[in-house]
């Protein structure tokens, strides 16, 4: 049963820690509203409400992180590879099931895709969605990254192009803000900014909404929309649900390990709340109406909405979904799978995006 | 540190229980997507990046069920006037807070209370607003009910009228909605349907919702924006955050005990999946423009999402806020503690109505 090994009874060990935690949090005051609660153990089913198809997705075990990280460079650059490889099969089931054809092109000096729909929307005609894919800054490079490019141009038959930006360890933080800067410097030469929406899940929707922020400090017009996913907009640890939600999250289980590493990676020495690297502790002033989606069990369920609220003070239009029983970017293999939810989801953006793009926000 | 023991490392005997349904998960096979996950035992901390008020009603150890659930009704009538006797300080903190008289009147035939803040917003002259109050469907009768109530009026400024409907053991189902039909035909004599609102937290939150599926099915009126917070639409044990945030919540730490016996006693032996009970699994077709609120630790959430879920399938305007680190309906704890979270929500509930009071729906 390897998917109940994962996350399965504690270990001595962990009673251990958890003994000696609570044994502290006792020796504290009640008036000390730093001491953190100890949650039992339990059993979480998978929710009978929502598709066959879903449920399989919820059934199955926490993705299994890697136990030793890569530490040099180069181990780095083959972890990505070998990533990056693993989902090539995928992809081409992909391209067929949302009926998209994908090519390469420079723009702006970046490499790209794009992403072309076999059915263009005529309504959408003079409109273009701008991706930036996920992966935790450092992985989702190449095609690896398209998945998602995929499916919102095949759902919303909306013309794509897909940023294939530089990352780390070569190229961390500047980086991949200074080519989504490029290819939107040559985009909107020929297309109007408000007729163009920018797009990412997880880390990639963190980068969207960071994108949007550096061009506003560049004096530079902003698009007409923004599609965030789940976005990594903490970098540190900060946000509840990163600890209520650990382990609950099959798909991004835990901060501590990869996620970590990763952010340090891309963050290349600088504080991981830096506003620049963590788009939640910078200001959404005058953005673009965004649309933003977590799930039940998404680790950056908090990470969202402390995004949601930032908008909402911020007086931007937004709009919030949190899908029953997911976990993080779950909906992206849900749509895969072609559950109804995932389907409905992507409904709502092409929805949110005839709304309001092609509209001049002056 | 009494809040440390009631959600502490778990009893032998709950070690027993999940170890023999580990064994019996293991047995099954893996296909069977029905197959609960263990989620090990976790210390979460408070969130820092909430405000000192909020903070300390998320350290706050959870709150205590009663033991021995009421068995006979004279049991339950007098459950319901202890508890009611313990809110009664409170609200007189409250009307002094936020600056509202409540005057008992009755409408309709039915007991209420007038909400009216000291000032009333110029805008919202003709408008005004029907609390539905929380409680389980059992508590919450008479002043005790009108928390909720006060804040709102106070902070939106808007006059207010608080339903005290009948409830169980006396008066089970369909009572409640009775009572707020009963109201509802008396107020929409005078004032258009579409100056209204309708409000209401968890099970107000409920009646609420199933309120005006009865006014739809009876041919009335609808009014013109409903606040639903972290509604009870199901009041089955069906939901994932029913089991994921169980213990997670420290004001709804578990479905198991009074929520279900109150549930059981409102319901008077119809299903709990009936959609006359559950909103959930009514339909919103038709219904007005409608603002719900839930929290990352709330026990409710699923309930609220799925609610959004079917609200937006229903093409209805919504609106969905998920407060950080937040429990069920914590902002109403919030909003007398002074914490700027419950501040900002207020003012965004206001904001909804000023959009969308006083337009009719046809």
């Amino acid at each position: 049963m390897p998917h109940l090994t994962a996350y399965s009874v504690p270990t001595p060990a962990r009673w251990l820690i958890l003994a000696v935690a609570l044994f502290l949090a006792s020796a504290a005051s009640t008036a000390d509203n730093t001491i953190p609660r100890v949650i039992p153990s339990r059993l979480i089913p998978v929710p009978d409400t929502v598709s066959p198809a879903l449920q399989k997705l919820i059934a199955k075990a926490p993705v299994r992180r890697s136990k030793q990280l890569p530490q040099t460079p180069q181990e780095w650059t083959t972890f990505r590879a070998t990533l990056s490889k693993s989902v090539a099969p995928f992809l081409l089931e992909a391209r067929n099931k949302f009926a998209v054809t994908t090519v390469p092109q420079m723009i702006g000096g970046i490499h790209c895709y794009v992403v072309t729909p076999r059915t263009i929307d005529p309504a959408h005609h003079e409109h273009l969605l701008l991706g930036v894919h996920g992966g935790s800054f450092i992985v989702g490079g190449g095609e690896a990254g398209l998945l998602e490019a995929i499916e919102m141009a095949g759902s919303t038959h909306i013309k794509t192009i897909a940023i294939d930006y530089r990352m780390p360890p070569e190229h961390p933080f500047p980086a991949a803000l200074e080519d989504a800067i490029a290819v939107w410097r040559d985009v909107i030469h020929t297309i109007p900014p408000a007729d163009i929406a920018v797009f990412g899940h997880s880390a990639g929707a963190a980068l969207a909404l960071s994108f949007v922020q550096r061009a506003r400090t560049l004096g530079l017009p902003l698009p007409g929309a923004i599609i965030a996913g789940s976005p990594w907009a903490d970098l540190s640890q900060t946000g509840d649900t990163y600890f209520t939600h650990a382990g609950v999250d099959n798909l991004l289980p835990t901060y501590e390990g990869e996620l970590e590493a990763a952010a340090r990676l891309y963050a290349n020495g600088r504080d991981l709340k830096d506003p620049q690297l963590s788009p939640v502790y910078n200001d959404f002033a005058g953005f673009p109406p965004t649309f933003l989606v977590s799930g039940t069990r998404d680790l950056f369920l908090s990470n969202t909405v402390r995004v949601h609220h930032k908008l909402l003070a911020a007086r931007v239009p937004t709009e919030l979904e949190v899908e029953e029983g997911q976990s993080h970017t779950q909906y992206l293999s849900a749509a895969m799978e072609g559950a109804p939810e995932a389907h409905e989801l992507y409904a709502q953006m092409a929805s949110f995006l005839s709304t309001h793009l092609g509209h001049s926000r002056h």
